[in-house]
């Protein structure tokens, strides 16, 4: 087996997942993770924890939801209590066909997840750190070759973890102690407050309140926004492509918007509903080892030289404890391209210029 | 998909396992096992089943154990939470390499065995089912190429179960009312008591304590065995080949064998504790679908034209009451081909001559 898979579990047990002897983990294996999960299982193992392994496939997902007549009963109880007791779940993402769920309505989704709403939240009370094995359909899914893939995905896992979240840390004090962020370059010239809000060290580990890896952002909830944004990295929203997204916001709320491509998406997300056309989010990309997107959320949002911000629900971490933030059913994250003709300033002060950070070699202020 | 996955989905569901509407299920799939998977699943959704599919894993499983120190916790609380609040477990077999385990030490399996006592004792209180999906690897074990072994499977499994429990419950009804039953055929000729035992309908249906699909035989607890016997149907004891074993008894009891290969794991097995050397099986095999030894004892012992003899452990549902019945930490499995120079007579009266039961066309009494 690949070296980098073995190196990819230690991260994601040691690192991300602070797997303890005794611990009990549910490991999720996808369809295609089976590599990753045998490397997995064998550090869960050297730790002294215990497992039970769940077969994540989704064309058995698809085949149930399609078969059922979509009244779910509430939250299973062996299912239920698997994650009441579990002390860890350690989600293993990679398929074998990113649309394998494509025909299965939305409304008996819908309906299974309304189901199951005890369940994900006794599962988002353990130590949950997500994850994907780069498989060839995720792969296919970022335009690129396999090998190249691999690549791309152990850059972005395999880093100094510690030596990010110590440069992340000098992120979120800029953060925490300043007022206005200011956004400009090519067509996007934004403000923001981010008064008394604080921010989040995406760090990739439990120890962090950060369940993703790779991670490797810096976020905060943002208010009071006005003036213009580019969104020039492509996304897909609500499974359509939509490219060079432009939003118009006023006093907090967005007023008007177009896209080069399917801009009506937009517009439809806009009206979801009141919340969903103010910003929850404002993140700042930090992982250098992601350099190009892949139309993959884990990775595009955390990718270096890029800023996102997201249309809908704030995380309640980043708000004072009497407010309640902005609230919405969505969470739709937009990310622009900060590497050129580009700044961002906190009170005034230019933070990162061109992509490069104040504290990093070539910085021009 | 192959409609026969789909049937052989149906029988697990509702024949073997029974599903109802709410029913709290969980699948575990083995690493070959995913086309049938995916079937049952869109069984279990038509049926309103709530699912949790494991992910049963022999290279994964090989992974843990090895690289654990082998002082496993005792019955980890998530995975005895989970069983303990399952209905039923349907166990989808079928890896891709049936050797995957072979290089974990016995003692690591026998540890992590023994500190999962109570979870696997839920597990068995559930609605249990194991079946097997017929993969190359099965294939390859039982010297068959992939077609002729999916027919083979399908053959076994899709029956008219219905019909054959019927024909099995004459057999029942015959075994229960007997006191001895008298096997004799080339080099055997052997007398077992049946006084007072109970026989089981092995249906593969729940409902009838049967857990196996496929299954199709009739099975007692004899005593007081007595005579000669020649197994010429091959075997594997202990990961051991063995052909031709012979045994005689004398009063309950092994007191000689040999073998026409590897005669000394026989011997092994009799002195593995007392009792190893007297019986704890007597099985009729009633599976007309199942015509020939396939190296796999869920097959071979439902094979039809077949009895066979296990040395060790008894059935509790076989034994009176008050009776403990032959205990033993073995329960080994011996099959003798009776198609052939053969009769199988309880209280005198053939029941079975020439693998032609009583009631069949061309049974000569």
């Amino acid at each position: 087996m690949d070296d980098r898979v073995h190196d990819h579990a230690d991260v994601l047990v040691d690192w991300s997942a602070r797997i303890e002897s005794g611990d009990d983990v549910v490991m999720s294996v996808s369809e295609g993770a089976h590599d990753l999960a045998v490397a997995v299982a064998a550090k869960l193992g050297e730790r002294g924890a215990n497992l039970v392994s769940t077969y994540g496939s989704a064309e058995l997902n698809r085949a149930y939801l399609r078969a059922h007549d979509g009244e779910f009963d509430d939250d299973p109880g062996h299912e239920l209590a698997l994650f009441e007791e579990s002390d860890a779940v350690l989600s293993l993402g990679g398929g074998r066909n990113t649309a394998a769920q494509a025909d299965v309505p939305g409304e008996v989704r819908g309906a299974y997840s309304k189901a199951h709403e005890d369940t994900r939240e006794a599962y988002m009370d353990t130590d949950w750190v997500s994850t994907v094995h780069p498989t060839r359909s995720l792969a296919q899914q970022a335009g690129m070759s396999h090998e190249a893939y691999q690549e791309f995905v152990y850059d972005a896992v395999l880093r100094d973890w510690e030596a990010l979240a110590e440069e992340m840390s000098e992120m979120k004090e800029i953060l925490d102690a300043g007022s206005e962020v200011h956004l400009r370059g090519g067509d996007t010239d934004l403000t923001m407050s981010i008064e008394e809000r604080t921010a989040v060290n995406s760090t990739a580990s439990v120890a962090d309140d950060s369940h993703n890896l790779p991670s490797g952002e810096v976020f905060t909830a943002p208010h009071a926004t006005d003036g213009e944004v580019v969104f020039d990295v492509p996304m897909t929203l609500r499974g359509t492509r939509v490219e060079d997204v432009w939003l118009a916001f006023d006093d907090g709320e967005a007023v008007d918007y177009d896209a080069a491509r399917n801009p009506e998406v937009v517009g439809e997300l806009l009206d979801t509903d009141e919340g969903a056309r103010r910003l929850g989010e404002l993140g700042i990309g930090m992982n250098r080892g992601i350099d190009r997107p892949t139309d993959s959320i884990l990775f595009d949002e955390k990718m270096a030289e890029t800023v996102h911000l997201a249309l809908g629900r704030a995380y309640d971490a980043c708000l004072p404890d009497d407010e309640a933030g902005n609230d919405s059913a969505i969470h739709a994250d937009l990310i622009t391209d900060v590497s050129d003709d580009s700044s961002l300033a906190v009170d005034g002060e230019i933070i990162q210029r061109d992509g490069t950070f104040r504290w990093e070699d070539g910085f021009e202020g």
